[in-house]
Order: structure tokens, then sequence, then C-alpha cells
């Protein structure tokens, strides 16, 4: 048996997870003698990725949602886990190969049974391409960022689009692949280096940090003829902000709802005041999710012009690595928090150890 | 000259509308011995249209929306005035004939100048259908229905539709066209008489009375496993609702907001909290006006199904009417206020007289 130390889902948080309580580090042990599952395979991981979608499945099971609750007493669920293949049973995953696993748990080694090979990917990097990109803007990250953007944004040369938690993973993503477009990308950040990030490093148009100035004056501010695209990260003020901001015919891609993911039961809701825009402006405002048949349609496209964005240089995959398993409950907090710049990666392992 | 009493817009309303001071009767008179604009041509009006919109004009002109500010101190604009032709100066429009005016001044007589001339239909009344139902039905309040119902709402046979306003022009017109195309229909209404009439005059599956019963809990009883459809004519708490019963991939299709039309600048407006479903569940919640493109391009199938619905006797073509210029200002209050059963129509006159 070997140490293999997991993230381990304790119970249900009423609001911010507590550290201790909620949200723990445990060491179950592998065995690395044993052989695979039959039909799967074993692994030692290297990354798994945080992601705002894990505190969704952080509920009462009978809270209905699109993704199921996780398992009170297992690890915590990552979007992705990429690993090193150490022993397999599957013609389909060689020994010694780098696997994307989808949905997996986060810890150290893995049995991964029969069932799970079909939602494993078998990762052969192409040239320029970073490994960690993998689990960001060539993985669901970026699928997503990619799908909606032009499934329902409908992004147009010259568009003004208004990015929220555009230092995010999602968001900057979707601020880059706008820029590349040919649109006007104006973003909102938690502070102040994050503003800097996203227009010196990223090429943001513009942007603001919605805590130093009025959300309503910076986007008036920012885009005072109005708003074509708000692909929405947040919800709460910023969204009634943009909504009286949309133009004509505007689309707001929901991505998600951060602001409200930590209000405990107890807590009062933010009200969106200015739905009546969307009749008054005929807006068009649209959910999904990364696994919805149109969304996953604009795969092959997001594949090969992400991976050539960035080969060349002009797309910049930005990483917030906690380093080591002891510190995977912090690590999930910050990116709650917001305050991780780019895609949160845990880092279970080097790849060499 | 001879009396033409107008339905007058004194002021812009601060909330509800106060007859004698923003909204009278005034009689301008008419020269009956002119002759019609160049290339125009007069009418004495029969009907003339309310419509919640009107209120929406009613408006400080610096007030941005899809529809001008209507001009104080001049009568107010209906959506349909229905006349018959006087005087002509126009090859397109023959004196005798029955024309619908769209947009127009409400009044006992009308000089209607040549710009005006494109937008008037001349009316040739099907067999079986009523001159009236070319202010409903026929006309915009049945095209608001059928286009943005086929165009934004996707029905498909056994899908749930809730209907808010279920016995106001469009709410009933939707209501009507889901029942004719197989839809499980629930309405909802402010009163028990009109819970009756959708019941049991316009053959909704069910409904529910929001004044008397807890909106959630009608929802849950009258759609215990969701909504596919949601038609909002009201916005606030029953949109609040109906986002909290969505299914997975259901779509809001974004009319009106009655509720908030008349929130005077210094009301608390309500603020809708459930909007994460639209991220969660993948709902499309999207707005329109009856002129947009994507929805008039219904027209054809609409003219051709309503009618036929409305001669074989399916299809109710229910109207309020106010009689006489007179109470064109309590027609108008009643209107807003919710009180009329179907479409709101003032008589200027008859076709006799």
């Amino acid at each position: 048996m070997v140490q293999n130390k997991v993230f381990m889902y304790k119970s249900v948080p009423d609001g911010w997870p507590v550290p201790g309580k909620d949200l723990t580090v445990e060491d179950i042990g592998f065995d690395e003698a044993a052989p695979p599952p039959k039909g799967g395979f074993t692994t030692k991981n290297l990354y798994a990725t945080y992601d705002p979608s894990q505190r969704g499945r952080m509920r009462h099971e009978t809270v209905k949602s699109y993704s199921p609750a996780m398992a009170v007493g297992k690890p915590v669920v990552s979007v992705h886990v990429l690993g090193k293949v150490l022993k397999s049973d599957t013609p389909k995953i060689k020994e010694g190969s780098t696997v994307l696993m989808m949905s997996h748990y986060t810890e150290e080694y893995s049995a991964v049974p029969e069932s799970a090979v079909k939602s494993t990917q078998v990762i052969e990097p192409k040239p320029g391409v970073p490994l960690t990109a993998y689990l960001g803007l060539m993985g669901m990250t970026g699928m997503t960022a990619y799908g909606s953007l032009h499934e329902i944004g409908q992004p147009k040369r010259g568009d003004v689009i208004l990015v929220s938690a555009a230092a995010g993973a999602v968001g900057q993503a979707v601020g880059q692949i706008a820029r590349q477009e040919g649109l006007h990308v104006i973003g909102s950040v938690g502070d102040d280096k994050k503003l800097d990030f996203i227009i010196n490093e990223l090429g943001f148009s513009s942007g603001f940090n919605y805590k130093k100035e009025n959300i309503s004056d910076a986007v008036k501010r920012l885009a005072p003829d109005g708003i074509d695209i708000y692909y929405d990260n947040v919800g709460g003020e910023l969204l009634d902000v943009a909504l009286a901001n949309m133009k004509d015919f505007g689309r707001i891609v929901a991505c998600g709802t951060i602001s409200t993911y930590n209000d405990g039961s107890n807590s009062t809701r933010y009200g969106v005041q200015n739905y009546s825009a969307v009749v008054r402006k005929r807006l068009r405002w649209q959910g999904f999710i990364v696994y919805d048949p149109t969304i996953i349609r604009w795969k092959k496209e997001r594949d090969e012009k992400v991976a050539q964005w960035i080969a060349d240089g002009s797309f910049k995959s930005v990483d917030y690595v906690t380093h080591g398993m002891d510190h995977a409950v912090e690590g999930f907090l910050g990116m709650l928090k917001g305050e991780n710049l780019g895609k949160s990666i845990l880092k279970v392992a080097d790849s060499e150890s």
C-alpha cells in the first residue's frame, strides 16, 4: 500500500464550505500490487481541475439540477483529472499513456472501472500546446466558452461584449476568443490585479473593478452605445445592470450565477429588477451546459482554432496552480472566492515522481 | 363641422393614469365638407382597440423603448382603428371600403395623410369571420400570439404550457392556439369569472385564480411534472414561480410585464429571484415584438389557420366592448386593471350611423 490522499466531501455545506467539517483531505491508501479493474485501468494522477460547478453539486440529493449531487463520504468529483496510466485491462487505454478522466474523484491514485472508460480521453498533445491546456482551453472550459459564445452569443465582428468574472477560467477564454474574432471586449473583475491582467495580458479592450466603481456608471462609461452580448458568469447586480444596457436584439449567455452559489438557505437572494428589458429590447437570454448537443457540436472547430491560437502565441492559457493534495481544500475555497487568476488547477503530483 | 370626439392624452401619468388630468375626452370638430388630404383619405371610425402597450407609450420621450412615446396634447394612439372610408384621394383606398389603420389616433373622424396609406389595410372579411376579429385574432393580437408561440415557444403536441393573463386578448389567443395544437394548457387569471371562462368557454385544460391561491402551490398542483412553455404577459411573482417550475430546455415567451407597467417612479420594483434556473435548466427566455421579421413571417399561416378555426366555431373571438367615445377613459383603465374578458375594444360608432 502507498499513500493515496483524497480531497474528501464530508457533508453538505450551508453557505460557504467549512474546512475540516464539510471538506477534508484523507489518506485512503492504494494497493499498487493489485491488478487493474476488469476492463478498466489504474492511474497515478497529475492534475485535477477546480470549477465553480463543483459547489453546485455539493447539495442535498433532493435538489434537482443538471448534474447529480455529489455523494457525501466520497471524494470530491473534479470535472477533469489528468493522469498517467499504470496498468490497463482494456486495449483502448495503453499503459504509460496520458489520460483525461471526466467527472472523476480528486485523488492521488485511481482504480478506474470499465464503465468509466468511455468518458476517458487519451491525450496526444499537439505541438506547442502544454499538457495543462487540456484541463482548460482545450478541455471543457474552452469548450464551454467557445460553444456557448457561438451558439447563443452569435458574435459578429464589431459587436460589444461584456464578460463577467473576466479573469476566471471561462471568462478569460470567452474574452480572448471574442478578441480574436474582432469584437470589442469589456471585462468585469473584482480586483485591480485582475483588471491589469485582462487588459495587458489577455488583450481585452477595457474593463472595470466592480468593487471600486459603481457598476452602472462603469458599464455606461465603457459601453456608451450599449451591449450586444453579455456573457454572464455571476448573476446578481451586474446582470441587472447589463439588462439595462443591452442593445435591441442583444444576447445574454447564461453560463453561471456564482454570486448566488453560496447564498445559505436563510439568505435573501438578489432579485433581478430589469427583466422587462427582455420584452422591450427583444433579448434572447439562454442557458446551457457544455454537454448539450448544440454546444458540443462546436468541438471540432474549437479544437482546431484554439490549438492554433495557443501554438502561435496569440492565446494565453493562464493557470492558477495549487500545489499538492494537502492544500486541496484551500485551493477550492480560493477558486470559489474568485481569488485565482485563470483556470484553477490542483497539482496532484509531478509527472516525474 | 360635425362633432369629433377624441380620446386625448394630456400628460405623462406617474403610476395609474388619472382621468380628467392625464386622459380626457374632447370634441375637436371635423369638417365633413373638406376634401381628403392629398394622396390620403378621410374616415368615419367604427372601432378602436385598447392594448396594454398603449400604457408603455405614455412615457417621457427620453425613455427609450421599441415604440415611440405618445405626444402629449394629441389623441391617444390605438394599435388599430377600424373605419369606413368617406372620401379618398388615392386609388389604393376606395370610398365606402372598410379599412384597418395601424397606430392611429382614437377619434370619431380621421383625415389620413398620404404617409399613412402604407400602414392601412383594406379589409375583405372572410366568410364566417366577424369584422371585429380583424381587431384581434385576425389582427395584431392574433399575430402576436401565433407568431411568438411558434417562433419562441416551439410548441410540440403534449407540451405543458402556462399562460398568464389567460383571459386577456393575447392570453386567450395563445391558449386556444395551444389547445388546437394538442398542448396541455394551464391559465392564470385574477378572478373566478375569468377562470370559469377560460376553462368552460375557451377549453383550457385547467387554471387558477392567483388572487385566491398561493401561486407556487397552484402551479405545482396543475403542472406536477413541470412546464415546457411559459407564456409571460405579466412578469413579477408568477414569472418567478414559473422559473422555479420550468422543465429542462423550457422556453419563456416574454410578451409583456403588465404587472410592472404602472409602477410609479417611486415604487419598488419586483425582483426576480429564480433567474439562476436559466442556467441550471438551460432555458431560453426571449422577447419580441410583433413586427420583428421572425414573428411576422408566421402571418400567412396565421391568416389561414385562425380564420378557419373562427369560421368552423372551434375558436372564440371574445371581445369586451366599451360603447361610445364618452366612455373611452374608463374603458382604457378597465383594460389596464385586467377587468375585461378578452380583447378590449372601444366602439366609436355604429356602422349604420
